[in-house]
């Protein structure tokens, strides 16, 4: 088609390698990539306003990518060549496919990380709100799946809580880096066209430029590492998963899962899988099988552009859509859970005897602990505690002690909130340049 | 719907565990196990000759799974059932999903791999031919990306046969493994129905049971299996397509790719990128995620059978079908290849030099090897050997000599006979299987 | 070194590249293949009878790669050169470190499989004996980790056998691929001297060569295949280890571990954490790892010879080594463990009413089990039934039922004797084919 | 030994379990979280000055673990015992091995993580210095591997910087998540004594709490983080490590290696394999695979400790390891290598054509690109250009154009100034926290 002047390809061969099914997911950032571009071109004195004005609009009525074509870019110019005559031809200049397609994949990733973010954010702020009214729900905390010792709902919350907090910080941090704008950068080497990349990367809401040339169009860790830390966070939620399917199992019976996250068997008719989660642990495989295919192909190839790291792309959005989605079903299961009954036993309350002995008995802790351990292999421990007994008893922060739940849930909500604020004010500055490209745009289609 | 007693999923979860989209894939081997099932019934005296033949007419009615189901399963029981009525639902005793689904993706990864397999025996058969009419054409070949001594073409072409030669066996020796039918262990433990599982075996084409019920409802080992080996031959064929890209480069231009194999740039019109190449070297990292993403879901579960499984369904035909495809593209790109120029150089028939001095001046080849090794340092080395001498000389099967590349390819044609033998020969079996079930079938429609 | 002819590498490149102390692992083997290369050289008349006892007493005399090598190649060149004199630099000819560590790897891979094969058949043999014991112990088993109908400990063991048997058929039946010679390919392209690279494989007990000497020497897709099959098989054995951890835990309370697999807590006294299991568990996440090292650096390199595959070598045996060790823990534990309690209840009986109705009282299977469905949700479904009943009505081969558990370990016997069977005489073929070099090397050194 | 109360473990499983071997890697931060954790105790007024006194000389004076114990943990506390008595057994009391192993953890993660981040550092000034140097040498850079257009080796250094740089931020922008404090949160739930967190924390130099017990005990998500993104370094790494390989290589000839970086064949003595820059690119394929394992081990686990998370600490430290060593030999084949010829050639001036005839004749490119791609094709395109020109040429900000990579390097500078400040700011923190600690032990030893 547009580029192919070597010939054309065999159908098989472009099936192979054109990518028109995955641009549809950047379709909008290519054009919004495009505008900056043709404004850019304006701004530089290279075409006039009418020329600008027609070529925008021409962008704006581009709504699909037909068959034939190798990709995005190549459907979108042969549009504007259709439309505009040969002053479609003009885009070209000073751009190329590998500046384009490297910009639209950092405005696509980082709306999807600000939904990601949002969706964490929501995630959070229901298990906050349901640690609240939980604090007294007696609830088995394991280790080696082996009953522990006496704990609550709460706890149980915070600890998720905790884990997604941990990983809405790591994953906001990389925003500053993928923020950087690679427009301008042409092939590999820039261009002989003085064009103002700052202003360029202002209009697209970028924050800072990716400033080489061979950088900004030939690599792409900065897009494989939110990636890689949603397949930390997807690891994460597996294991929370597999702990509500296992507790809300009819072998274990201690929580309840809502029945809309629940489905049966087609021979068994007492059955109450627990689905979604079992949906979410295996996503949670998939996702990380999505991040090692970015490493080793990206692992594999020379620098500069290879047509390798458009393979690349549907991998980062399948990732973007399984996590964000898995959050969703991950909160309505959270929401929904109900604890049946409260599984606790006398042999979990065998370290409080032994802390016990040992604080007001003032032995030495190792001494207490054979005791309690020599009773519990005889078959004769028994204590006098009950689980709210040691719960209460527990003297440190970010133990299930109410009063110190009480004190976690407040600086939780404070890093909540500003994390909000965090994520708002970024949304804020990106919203500020973009508009600024509308206020462009429309002053040129207007007149 | 059908199976849904516990009340009704909300559309976010339907969504994110439905598997309807991705059972289109076994839509058929789902309808012939069924098929298989029903005339089991009828054998095992369960259901009537007209009923039977009622369930296997609306069976084969079944095109299309509509929205709104679990899964294919559940699907294909409904049509049964608003088609004829109560009796539809005679299907559901001694079976379940589970041993359903479990039958018709081994009969699915059947067919993938037969397929696989005669792509490949089609590459090999390509290759041999292309090396018989190149035995004389010097080509490159080096180690550590360094000219090492001179080949030809021909010998670098059964490099590439032996590699894939090496795979196809590999994976054929997976077939009996694969091939085992898991049909009549429903859920778990079998059922209370005496059925025949050796006939339903015979049925499907089927070499061999997989006994065990928990086994054949539960594991996912040997569909694992293929598509881990499968990634390997990717790795393999990357390694070439590596090897292809930096050769038909304007760097080292020492052969040419296909016209139709080559895109340019939209910015530089000088280029010749191998564009397929690059994509196949991007599918085999692709494929390799996709066989990590199975390993990593499969190992994080217990036994029996978990939702996780079915969300691996769709790994298991991406990785055969690109890898299919990519073999296919491949042979296109092989049998198009052409030597542009022989490149050679004095140095690399260094090592001709020292073994000469050393096997025909008595001289160990250590001493003979520091004598050269001190001449190339010094820049005085050179031989009067040329290329073509150097490859005469080589004395054993396996190198470029051309009277020892006929022996190999006379060699490899054998094997190739053999191996297509013995895949014609496993087709047939299983066509004979499916054959006998036509009969039946047909049989039972007829009168 | 000996051949470091560019200048001396400076400590942290040697440190870098160095592979010395991986090296270690394939002495023996490096070790045969050069008295296998001597031989060769003797056979084709390049060193006199003295020279080839005196080299060969050489070899047999190496013990240990001293420091500052790069590798075992050249620190055995090296000490044959320091032992005899000029005489030693002879063994340079005909080969290099590229065909020779190609003929190690493959050497050690067949060693170290045949000892992991070994294992996994006493694992089979164990799982045999302890399910022929076992044929009436109820055994909970489970889909989506809830209770679904009555098994017992044997149907659960025969299917951990099926697992591993099945593994077992997929890795012997890449033996043949692995053990095919390398040896006499040289660096690349074979040799100007006329040895018989059939009789070398001969000596080192291989079945065949690796024909293409660039594939001979530059290939490792063989010796991936098993790793690959070894990370399938520690999946599903990982997958057995969580169940096992899941049924001793004191939440679930089913099975005991033996002591021996049991570890404590330093605080927590009443702790019996399944230690070995988790180890097992978390060591098929290692080997899952190590495979996908080996594809992600093999995908990313061009053809021939890379130090990159030297690399790869330390993860070969790391999973060999993991692997076998976990089975005979494996083994231990299983043959240790005791069920505390048969654990089942009325619901999971809810599959058989169901069944019953329909067969009994000839009513379609979907309505009979809306029926008990139903009466589950209400909370009035009880069953007469007792697990023993069910599982004696239990009709189909590889189901749970006594009597046919009987007639499916027949049939795994027959195929656990058919495989030693088969490894037995695999082996004693490479040990004639040893034997056969031992008579002559013990001819020469005798004279 | 000490814990082990269910009896003692047969040799083989405490091998397989025992993790004595790993934990030499962390003895330092296990002593230090120790002593924390004693002087926490006397602070709480459960020990006397001088039982703590004796308590932290004992910690002092423990320099290897002993055969036969689980862990570090276990021979520390009988080195204590054994050392003071029934008095060792009070440091069993408020903390268990889950809290001090993750405190160790982190400890150790923290300092790996600065020495890497020092060596980024030192490799971005070599880099930066190196690039001001050659901001004349013309360079091929490439898409496709097919040379692109005109470049210098100062551009082509940059794109590196740049690529370590945005490692680094992301590096550096995880410390706040690794360095919180989980000391004190127990085995799962904390503690019934009352000792101050916030405290324990200050003396070891960590920021703040991980808080939540269950969090502070049973994560590693964020210790799998930076491995991650090490793992994406390396990967970018690799691909540079390929370019230095490709154009070494006497195929392509552009630069030269120092001689410390390149060995050679012991068959073919004209071989300058790039041997380094091939064993970095496969440590980033070993990398990879360590990072999966991390995530394929982690995702497989319920929350709370599982002995499954011993298993995860040796890769770590290898991916810590390997990549700072990798740092060190990459960083000396920066500095020394050397541009021998400079490759280019008239077809990589076809861009500056192309956009010459559009900027100056005021044609829209696509047309200019058509009528130089026309000229291409039919072998009559000519450049009076040469690469110089072009690169000065060149308009935009991280193009080679020599004042603009002078404005680059500027930028670049004061980043790196900025980052080097940073860290020096971190690093100092830390000492401060630990200062503390070493002034109260030091008063507690004295008196």
């Amino acid at each position: 088609m547009l580029y192919r002047t070597w010939g054309n390809a065999k159908d098989e061969v472009v099936d192979y390698t054109n990518s028109v099914a995955g641009d549809q997911a950047i379709l909008d950032q290519v054009k919004l990539t495009m505008k900056a571009h043709i404004i850019s071109l304006y701004l530089a004195g290279v075409i006039a306003k009418d020329v600008t004005k027609e070529l925008i609009k021409s962008v704006n009525s581009f709504k699909e990518i037909k068959e034939g074509y190798e990709d995005v870019h190549e459907a979108l110019e042969d549009h504007l060549i259709s439309q505009t005559g040969e002053n479609g031809g003009w885009v070209g200049l000073a751009r190329s496919r590998n500046d384009h397609v490297s910009t639209a994949l950092r405005l696509k990733m980082r709306n999807a990380l600000i939904e990601l973010l949002t969706t964490m954010l929501e995630v959070r702020e229901a298990i906050i709100v349901k640690a609240e009214e939980n604090k007294d729900v007696i609830f088995p905390v394991y280790t080696h799946f082996q009953l522990a010792q006496p704990s609550t709902l709460s706890h149980y919350l915070l600890y998720i809580e905790e884990e997604i907090s941990s990983r809405w910080s790591a994953i906001f941090s990389l925003m500053p880096l993928i923020n950087r704008s690679p427009l301008g950068a042409g092939a590999i080497v820039g261009t002989n066209l003085k064009i103002d990349r700052l202003k360029e990367a202002e209009m697209l809401g970028f924050d800072d430029l990716a400033y080489n040339t061979l950088f900004a169009t030939g690599s792409r860790s900065d897009l494989i590492s939110p990636v890689l830390e949603v397949a930390n966070m997807m690891s994460s939620l597996s294991r929370i998963a597999e702990d509500l399917i296992l507790l809300s199992s009819n072998i274990v019976d201690v929580i309840d899962l809502p029945d809309s996250h629940v489905s049966t068997s087609s021979l068994m008719p007492h059955k109450r899988n627990a689905v979604t989660m079992e949906t979410l642990r295996a996503k949670a495989g998939t996702v990380i099988g999505e991040a090692l295919s970015l490493l080793a192909i990206y692992k594999g190839i020379p620098s500069g552009y290879d047509l390798d790291l458009q393979e690349m792309n549907a991998h980062y959005w399948n990732v973007m859509e399984e996590s964000t989605s898995s959050l969703k079903v991950f909160k309505s299961a959270i929401l929904g859970l109900k604890v049946k009954r409260e599984l606790t036993d006398s042999k979990s309350l065998s370290t409080d005897e032994a802390e016990l002995s040992s604080i007001r008995g003032k032995m030495p802790y190792r001494q207490a602990y054979f005791e309690v351990a020599k009773r519990i292999k005889e078959g004769t421990f028994e204590s006098n505690l009950k689980a709210r007994d040691s719960i209460k008893m527990k003297a440190v922060i970010g133990s299930p002690n109410p009063d110190l739940i009480t004190e976690e849930i407040k600086i939780k909500r404070n890093k909540l909130k500003e994390d909000k604020a965090k994520l708002t004010s970024f949304s804020l500055k990106i919203r500020n340049g973009l508009n600024l490209m509308k206020v462009i745009e429309d002053d040129l289609l207007q007149e």
